[in-house]
């Protein structure tokens, strides 16, 4: 049993890039994932799986094409598989991530906002 | 789309009982769950699946057979599947809970503490 408990706030002195999610924790084959957002990241979808984001500190929007999600600290949304968002930070803000492993930041998008994927931190 | 967002703490003033996992979210075949922890839990283990803590307002531990891990606002611990834990309220505390839907908060064990699976709040 190698699993060690992950303080959340604290693993982001250890992140410096934005729109850059690292791993701090697995459970069977999701991972939670933080990352800094700061200004706008792309539009783009993830075909193959929903993607939560849960606001540990800061302001976001997540732009969907119907609507606009406001997210502030300590709130969560699930964006559904195949439907096309772009977050936005109002703030730099904390976030934390969950979905399978393997997904790639930018989903189906060309951008170069594409991270590295799979690297813990 | 129907998906909205949460504020995760905001939903525990719907949420009386101690110990009773009340799904706020879900992502592909898991749930998200809020969950008021005070005093012990059960000794219990799920052998077929991980289980994600996250303490939002609180401090529990969480009793291994190996080790106890203290779990503040803001720490995440993920309990892998087979191993036998029994959470401990150190003061009333918020937990979010992740895992598959389906499974049972006492998961093998025998008690009075089996809460109803799969109720929303």
């Amino acid at each position: 049993m190698n699993n060690k408990k992950v303080n959340l706030l604290d693993k982001f002195e250890l992140l410096g890039e934005n729109w850059s999610p690292r791993v701090v924790a697995e459970l069977n084959q999701y991972q939670f994932k933080i990352a800094w957002f700061e200004g706008e990241f792309v539009w783009h979808s993830h075909n193959d799986t929903d993607e939560a984001f849960l606001v540990l500190e800061g302001h976001i929007k997540i732009h969907l094409e119907s609507q606009i999600v406001d997210l502030r600290e300590g709130e969560l949304f699930v964006v559904p598989k195949g439907i096309s968002h772009k977050p936005e930070a109002i703030i730099r803000s904390k976030l934390l991530l969950l979905e399978p492993k393997g997904v790639i930041n930018t989903g189906e998008a060309q951008s170069d906002l594409r991270a590295d994927n799979d690297v813990w931190i």
